[in-house]
């Protein structure tokens, strides 16, 4: 195979974090999160988050992340308002079941969530016999690519606080979301604007870990029994505050996120220009172009990626995935086989 | 502080991890543990257990493996026995309980169970109104230092077999166990012993992570939707695999581990010539030597420690940790701050 | 008020009960469902079932059934599919998500499952991150009033057993649907096409409980102590076993079932003869039918029941509920106050 | 079988109930609690309780009872302190850790909790690796026929709110406790010292029935979800006011609770003249006598009992319960076979 465009971690992570591990291995560390890493990666985050009473939690990884703030947050009878296509709904085994709550669910064309797919959920009867919705699911970038705008998530944070809802962001690509060519929102806006979020590092230049910034200090308290009843909680937390310390120096992990979306971009523009239309908008890292069956046939021989779809007329739509460490060079080859093949099957 | 001897996971990891993750950093790589390295990695266990059926899956914590294995194999109504010290009774903040399980506790002298201190548990009356045994738990080393023997773990796997009972041994310090001065176990004979084992590498060498091992192929059908579940499938299982695929080369875990044990073995022979008395025995790298109040204060003031228990007539039982990266010359410094000490308030 | 049709539960129970229960007053009885009247009960469904070799369970009401069944027959990585109207998707306020499991559910126009409606929810990509279906739980009559064919449960059953699926009926009007005038299935057709189903008394002449019957041995063993860990095996076992005693002598049950059904059928049959549609088909004592918002308010000063779903052109559907114990006089009644109203209004 | 002491749930209930149960058999009622008898039945507890503010809920047993109030107010990294003899720490099939929370337990040589026995289980090292204490379980009268006398509540209560602890009292033999003869503890202060209790019917002149009472208003918003979601909120709540509305009337269910006590006191005092001993103080309607084994051999042909507990010397301890419905006449009848078999074999 030439290239995976399968996922954003077939890749390690980025050098400068496997350089600092190595400079300070035989430093001795406090453990459990207590180390000087994850304190240097909790002032960063705290310092972009604009809001200095946040508290941040590392953590090994998404669905880890989501259930424990749902396990944390919700009581046994309240339930988890997510999109049709949100992780913690198809990709997490019942993850959040598991801890003894329901997701509702809403279908959407595009993975987001509107005060007006919400309402009707709202309005339960009779009382006591159903569940009581109490915290809102979003992710950004969605499971399929689309990303929120800052109008979108003021929308929503108003209508969460007007209902009694926490609104929760599940950021495993939200550097990609923030680095977007499209975005207008940063990561104080999300602070300000979500109850609960996390930024992940997996998917966007670390080899492990999501911070989980709890930005509304009622939610506080005692979080850390949560984190390790899970078994979340790792003795040696240098290694996850080592990602975060490094990442978020000089701002890099969003860089290394603009470079992915850069590639997918990429790909788009020159596909678009090909004739080709998409299942979503292409507005981060993650795009679904529509393609023709036999085209996806000699693409799979050198290409790696996933065919999300089938869809009418023999094509089916395929999900590719830039990351970070993705080289130009490979996008170039991927859309010079592209041209060549549609050129010859037509 | 000159060292700390508060517990193994004060440091980072063996170099030859480090070097292997910055080498093979861009190699793309099939996540959730299909990467070449996890494949290396549960390869050379199956070759230390001489059992090729085994099932082995990376994990990244001690309380997660715990979790998973007793949530996967336990029904609602099932229990798990462990001594009163147990790992998963005293510190897991009531992570086995947080999947619906009850622990039912036998208090011991050592931390370790027998079939006499089991069976009274099985004797249960009246039908359906108690809980069924079915896990009887062990940690090896134990959570007071001390091991197990060859003949002590075939008494206790018999005993299980007629009580079909399944044995599960928390193996978070089973390298230590394993390559302690009187022990007599080999890995092979623990992979035929018990039904379920891990052993771990964030305290022996490694960053993070715990191979699960299913000796019991009836045992191994459909695990990795417990894994997944409990929020443990990691997105870059190459880390894990990485840990052992490099501990497990040329049994370099288990070196790493005579060492940690060498280096405890010398503070308390010494310790012993001085005259001090321990709570347990002194087997592996954890050793709780019985000191005057007034040498703790001492010592505390230039080297880390945990003061497990007061004693009476003015004395505590500590807790001391050595490693891997415990350097020799720290361990003489320690012993002859001690001997000075002691000379000095006798 | 005249009359409420607002549920089938607004009364006491059939007065054989009531008298027995007074005549056995003071013998003593053996606890937990060892008492002579459980047997009896016990014996009267096995015959019922034409199949001795089930095992008869009695609990106090069907959230309770549903939760100890699926709780007990699915591993926590297992889902139960139901249709989007199932009464534990709804109406349990997440009881069977407490007990650690999803629901996967199904639009319907009419409440039934098919093997079509069911087979897409088995295609699940990819394994292990999603959870995995195991039992299939439909209603019989169903919540919306409506009935499955012989042929229908039949095609569901072939479909599961080909699909490793377990096939589970809330029976909770099941005496109703049973004795529903299109109905061509017989109780022993239970219990040959489910693996589990219960069989309700509170709505059908009882006081309380349900009788659970696990028509698949293999199913059967320990299942007491699941009743006993949720909280379901009652001291006074007499209690439930003088329901279905009394229930099941001479068909009592079914034959206040038929009353219902034909109190219902009554109002049925005049209001489409009046003209007025209905959101489903009227096959039960359960019945849906569209009337004018005028209508509704005038009918609501004398009669209980539950406006369902505004419709279009200012109509609603609501749901009427006959019982055992509806008098006909009550219907005729009724239907007499529609007539004359509608008459007026038009 | 002469007589059975076995348990205090062998008849049926007070004559009162049924005739009433009967009398109002057609009146139609609201359901889940609605009725007027529950009503009824919340008019008079808050009457006995001298407390208006309190919330009463009916349920169908204890260990549903249990598992409701603990699964409700711990959160999921919180445990609850009882006696090991403590009803929901052995006898019912791990319910409390099927929600999710470990049990803590104390030895007590009478099952009954202190303040000093309490202490211990406060002082957690390290914080967030074990449970926190937040419900501390008692029974009166404890499952070992003991009662607390107003001094032994007092200082648990007060010991409680010190320490941010809730204090839950387990009622299902409440009322023999109230009314033993050595009691000096009212309902009122019951009410007033303990946070969350519930006084039984099922042992106590009832069918069935707990009412469980909630005296901490801040503890009450919303607790009617946790009961549906356990699947205990009847549809037929008629049958469990009627319990409480008439035993309630003029003090029966205590009148009932008395009788139960004199016939255990009757017995008791002619053991004791007898020269037997006791494993517990005989305070209530279960007492605990020491009788040689080839008595207790003898007694078996026409009494039922349990035996509780071999004891040295070819002895036993055997557990003898009465109840409401327990005639003298066979208590005489067994006193006198004691007699008379004690001095044959003496």
């Amino acid at each position: 195979m030439l290239y995976s465009f399968t996922n954003d971690y077939s890749e390690g992570c980025h050098p400068n974090i496997l350089q600092r591990l190595t400079e300070t291995n035989f430093t001795q560390q406090a453990g459990y999160g207590n180390d000087q890493f994850t304190l240097e990666a909790v002032a960063a985050i705290k310092t972009l988050c604009q809001k200095p009473e946040v508290e941040v939690h590392l953590v090994a990884g998404g669905t880890l992340a989501n259930l424990i703030i749902l396990g944390a947050f919700l009581k046994s009878y309240e339930s988890v308002i997510a999109a049709e296509t949100g992780h913690i709904n198809n990709h997490e085994a019942g993850a959040i079941e598991a801890t003894g709550h329901k997701i509702e669910t809403v279908p959407t064309p595009d993975g987001k969530l509107t005060p007006a797919t919400i309402q009707p959920l709202l309005n339960k009867f009779p009382e006591f016999h159903t569940v009581k919705p109490r915290i809102v699911y979003i992710s950004n970038s969605t499971e399929i690519g689309t990303i929120y705008t800052k109008q979108e998530l003021t929308d929503l944070s108003t209508f969460c606080k007007q209902n009694n809802l926490l609104l929760f962001m599940d950021g495993a690509r939200l550097a990609m979301a923030l680095s977007a060519p499209t975005n207008d929102v940063s990561l104080a806006d999300v602070a300000s604007l979500t109850d609960i979020f996390y930024l992940g590092a997996t998917k966007c230049g670390g080899l492990i870990g999501e911070a989980i910034i709890i930005t509304d200090p009622s939610l506080q308290k005692d979080f850390k029994y949560y984190i390790k009843q899970r078994g979340a909680l790792m003795a040696k937390g240098r290694l996850f505050g080592m990602q975060f310390a490094e990442l978020l120096r000089h701002n890099l992990m969003f860089e290394l996120a603009a470079h992915a979306n850069q590639m997918a971009q990429k790909i788009a523009t020159q596909l678009q220009e090909l004739g080709f239309t998409f299942l979503t908008p292409a507005q981060s890292n993650q795009i679904f172009p529509i393609l023709p069956d036999t085209l996806i046939a000699e693409l799979s021989k050198n290409y790696g990626f996933f065919v999300w779809k089938k869809m009418p007329e023999n094509k089916s739509a395929v999900r590719l995935i830039t990351s970070w460490a993705t080289p130009e060079e490979k996008v170039d080859q991927f859309l010079q086989e592209v041209k060549v093949l549609s050129e010859k099957q037509n």
